[in-house]
């Protein structure tokens, strides 16, 4: 068997499976068969994602590039390293805003970037910058929509929500305490008619002025600890009105930090860990 | 931070994450706090347990050998290698039967041990001996204790169970379909007074006239993808009779084979595998 290199890190405990790949020799197509593999929490290494570290140059189509209505990316504008996500089941998955972060703090320790700047990365959903300060990580998640009311519902009960759109759909519903919610193990109900591929549902109560916990149900996950998208969708609904702000947005994996500026822009500020490396033949 | 090795391994998806540690001075007397976030299946690199390879004679106390009152071993008996096993809670305990053949192949595979003889491990519960054929190990578990009639029960529905130590304790109901078990969140009502330190429960299902299939519940852990004493209780359980057989049983994770001999030994076999090595600095 052959072994490669992998590492494995995470951000507010969404973890992901770094797997370097500097000119896409070592896995190919990357079959989601050894991504189930890698991901598997007993048989694997376990993760939610793989982020396979590639040269742009190296991507063997432009199809990653074209997966994404919402920024399409010039070549021109395009990065020399791209983040190809991979969810736990296989399938390509256009952004993550937690394992962005890693992904950012893996290019700069191996120092494939430059130390001293704004790290640009290829993703699905367009080029996202990352910037840092010490120990936390702060990606431009780009201009969040807020698209109206709707609703949503578990175990007999029923919550209005609020439609956001940050490249992927969320339903954000406040409530009055997290433990309403119950054991999250049902998939929430939604508006099939309006979330025709599904939809994220966050929980949100107010923990005081700019101040939020939360707790989501991801579309094909169920619970996580943690979705970097989820927690702008929350600060973004719970916030009054459309202009900038700073709010703390507990998740049950830790704590991130969501900001808005002026021109629109959603930052989402959080932490990033490399806590193993080595090799695998998995 | 210190970086220090790791692999990570399983058997029939019971998964561990090995420490090398030969002479005591990476881990010292390894802390519960250290083990949780290794097994830490976000934060860390997870698994069920810890095994340290650790030669005896760096233990830092007899404590470890003194804790099973099932085999004491005495001084001239004890092997070069022990088998230092925590729970993912930080806790030791004596032995485990999926490990103990990973643990096994690691030393085979690293030359610690001499390759063409049954490989004597140190453990809690004694000196157990692992012999293997190509990728399929076998371990001498030793003579298991049918000991009386019993009862489980799970959301209002009891059935009759025996109970059977394999140094553990273990209650195994034989039960219609393994799906009439339910969700197995809740963990099973058993005969407190009998079973003060708790019990695992296994749900057995006939296959055939010798093979099994079962769930378990373990104490202190809940429903797992394999139980290596498990799957012993449950073979001599099913039993017509104290006499030598073999049995296949297959369990979530995978399947696993036991016999009995003449003697009364019990051997599980099954396999072990090392899916990836590097290091970490958790």
């Amino acid at each position: 068997m052959v072994s490669y290199s992998f590492l494995k890190g995470h951000g507010t405990e969404n973890d992901f499976v770094l797997l370097p790949d500097h000119d896409g020799s070592v896995h190919g197509d990357l079959s989601a068969e050894r991504v189930r593999a890698l991901c598997d929490r007993r048989a694997g290494i376990g993760a939610d994602g793989v982020l396979r570290v590639i040269r742009t140059s190296a991507l063997d189509s432009e199809i990653e590039w074209g997966t994404s209505a919402v920024e399409p990316v010039e070549t021109s504008l395009r990065t020399e390293w791209f983040m190809d996500y991979r969810n736990s089941d296989g399938s390509f998955s256009e952004m993550c805003g937690n394992g962005i972060r890693v992904f950012a703090r893996h290019l700069v320790e191996e120092g494939l970037v430059p130390a001293d700047e704004p790290v640009r990365i290829g993703t699905g959903a367009g080029v996202k910058t990352v910037t840092w300060t010490g120990d936390v990580w702060t990606v431009d998640m780009g201009v969040a929509q807020v698209l109206g009311e709707t609703k949503v519902g578990l175990e007999g009960r029923s919550w209005p929500a609020v439609h956001v759109d940050l490249g992927n759909p969320h339903a954000v519903a406040m409530v009055d305490d997290l433990a309403e919610v119950g054991s999250l193990v049902e998939e929430p109900a939604y508006d099939e008619a309006l979330f025709q591929e599904g939809v994220n549902v966050e929980f949100v109560v107010r923990r005081g002025l700019d101040h939020l916990a939360m707790r989501v149900h991801e579309r094909g996950s169920g619970e996580t600890r943690s979705c970097g998208t989820g927690a702008c969708a929350a600060a973004v609904a719970a916030a009054a009105g459309e202009g900038p702000g700073r709010w703390r947005v507990d998740v049950p994996g830790g704590e991130l930090e969501v900001s808005r500026d002026e021109a629109g822009h959603v930052f989402l500020t959080g932490p990033a860990l490399i806590v193993a490396r080595g090799t695998t033949d998995l």
